[in-house]
């Protein structure tokens, strides 16, 4: 075997390895403070640095103006689908939310196992969340409208967001933040688990639009309270330093070696097109999800037959192409190709389907 | 400066030498996977075998039985202020809190916000918590015994667990777990923020008896429930992959290096004593906490003067000792002395000690 692979997992995923090979050079000694990354006190101006460039860093990727706090909470987006409406909704009014898929389910199920009152607006279960409804009916009077942008296990994304009009929404975006430029008219918060396109598993960047503070109770635990992590600069408690600091380099490689959000934009979209392009030429592959619904992120696929698809996966392995296998609640194949996933991955992945096919 | 300093940090601080560089060596390529521990999925064998292996060693370290569940849960020890009362006082029976600092303070404040009945029923806030209460009036109906065993920013720690009868103790051990062998028989639950023996911030130990589970209601939060984590052996959904690894290392460090529990007290019995010993010896610097309550982790001092707390703290780090300022809501000096310290570092610090009080 290569010494590495290329690596399509779902999350925890590829990272860039430019950003790895610093860590390890950087591991027994970081920034000349004769501490590992791992021993630096949050307490210190080392740490300072880390979250507060990361801070800077995420704040020029996504053009945010001084309305947005970017916050890093522990418990990845499962905490998030109990935090926010522990946070939004204590006042009885209700909020809005649509069913795309595994996470969006699991999001409205942690609402309504606190009471509080929500509306499923739309749901693609109908067809096995296949697509991504549209013009759904939003309602006026909500608090806010939750939405999955992506989703991982069924392979499909919000091409545009929705008009929710005046109704800020509120996204889960874990597996596709920073993957393209993104209009922040209409968005009260965002959250994102690390462990796709950010960093490693372990914390949840949260991006919140300051007035929704004004939503959040005095009678909520600490931890669970966006004001405690505003406050404090996410920092009330000990936070996730090397993880923070490992996304802290991956957002300095979006910048500075991809060159933003457009270039990571192009650079995905040339990725996932390939990769399409590939499949739906073949009669051996087929995509999962409808056109004009699928992800940039998570290409979902089937063989003609699950026997081809386990020697499909097994082969892989194989031949150094990892995570191919679908999620185990829908089965098939899927290849995750996150921001730091390369061209070269997808060209070297497509050679192998293409040779596979050929002897199958 | 030197390549690597004395670390005294209270947390994140010092981990063994030889786990940072067994993370550098294999972090391009995590047993032979070709990814990086921070790349492989958490539902791979490779994470399987590490966080397994992890539990392994607890248990046997602790001389645990299978009585007990060993989680992993993310947002500190403050994510386990607010989920003990949680979980535990949902019929509206009481709790005893044992109030020994600044970590008990806000472990009382979590439960009260949550409207929990709690009852304080010792504190030694009337001489600013330098010692730890004893013949405390616990409540033979209480649900639980809640303690800190160990006080990081008053220098202050439990000799011995105080005898709470039949009611089941649940510990804060964020800052002496794993230093000393542990009589379990009394305890319900131990918690404890990794970044202090264990490993690095960003993950809560919790050693769970699992008869406490009878008491955990369904209709909370699934990132709230203890039941989710003991279901589903903590990946409910990703955990912290990389600091559950780097416990790993830790853990066997400590059984396969250290000897075990009994090993590693006996080294933490001369560090402390060597400290203990000679500060008591010396008429320039003071130990603040009562004999009989001294912590063997934090080691709280105070020099004649403020201003010389200032210079001792500055020439400390000049001459390679980091991290002995005290708590900023306490001031005077501290040096945390975990783990991981070894007798050489304490050693070098006596003889600056002694150095600095010279030309004092």
């Amino acid at each position: 075997m290569k010494d590495r692979i290329h690596n399509f997992n779902a999350g925890p995923a590829a990272l860039p390895l430019p950003v790895l090979e610093e860590i390890k050079d950087s591991f027994l000694n970081f920034a000349g403070s004769g501490m590992s990354i791992t021993e630096v006190s949050h307490r210190s101006p080392w740490f300072d640095g880390v979250i507060n460039d990361a801070i800077e860093r995420v704040k020029r990727l996504l053009k945010l103006d001084d309305q947005y706090h970017v916050l890093f909470v522990q418990g990845g987006a499962s905490m998030q689908f109990c935090m926010a409406p522990l946070n939004f909704l204590s006042d009885g009014r209700s909020a809005d939310f649509v069913n795309t898929g595994t996470w969006s389910t699991k999001a409205i199920k942690e609402a309504e196992i606190q009471n509080k009152p929500i509306k499923v607006v739309a749901s693609s279960e109908d067809k096995n969340f296949c697509y991504i409804p549209q013009n759904i009916p939003f309602n006026k009077d909500a608090v806010y409208v939750h939405l999955t942008s992506n989703n991982t296990i069924k392979g499909t994304q919000f091409e545009t967001l929705p008009d929710t009009g005046d109704v800020p929404m509120v996204i889960d975006m874990s597996s596709d933040v920073l993957s393209r430029p993104l209009d922040m008219s209409k968005i009260g918060m965002i959250y994102a688990g690390a462990q796709k396109n950010m960093g490693p598993a372990g914390v949840c960047m949260v991006i919140l639009r300051k007035d929704l503070l004004d939503l959040v109770p005095d009678n909520i635990p600490s931890m669970l309270s966006y004001a405690t992590f505003a406050n404090k600069n996410s920092m009330f408690n000990t936070p996730p330093c090397f993880t923070i600091y490992t996304i802290q380099l991956v957002l300095k490689w979006i910048e500075e070696t991809i060159g933003g959000l457009e270039k990571m934009d192009e650079r995905n979209r040339e990725k996932a097109g390939t990769l399409y392009d590939f499949i739906d030429n073949s009669g051996f592959y087929k995509a999962t999800a409808d056109i004009g619904s699928r992800s940039l992120m998570n290409v979902t696929f089937r063989l003609p037959s699950e026997d081809l698809e386990k020697s499909f996966v097994a082969e892989a392995i194989e031949n150094g192409f990892g995570g191919l296998k679908g999620h185990r609640s829908v089965g098939g194949c899927r290849a995750s190709i996150y921001n730091p996933t390369g061209i070269d991955a997808i060209n070297d992945l497509v050679s192998f389907m293409k040779e596979f096919e050929k002897k199958s």
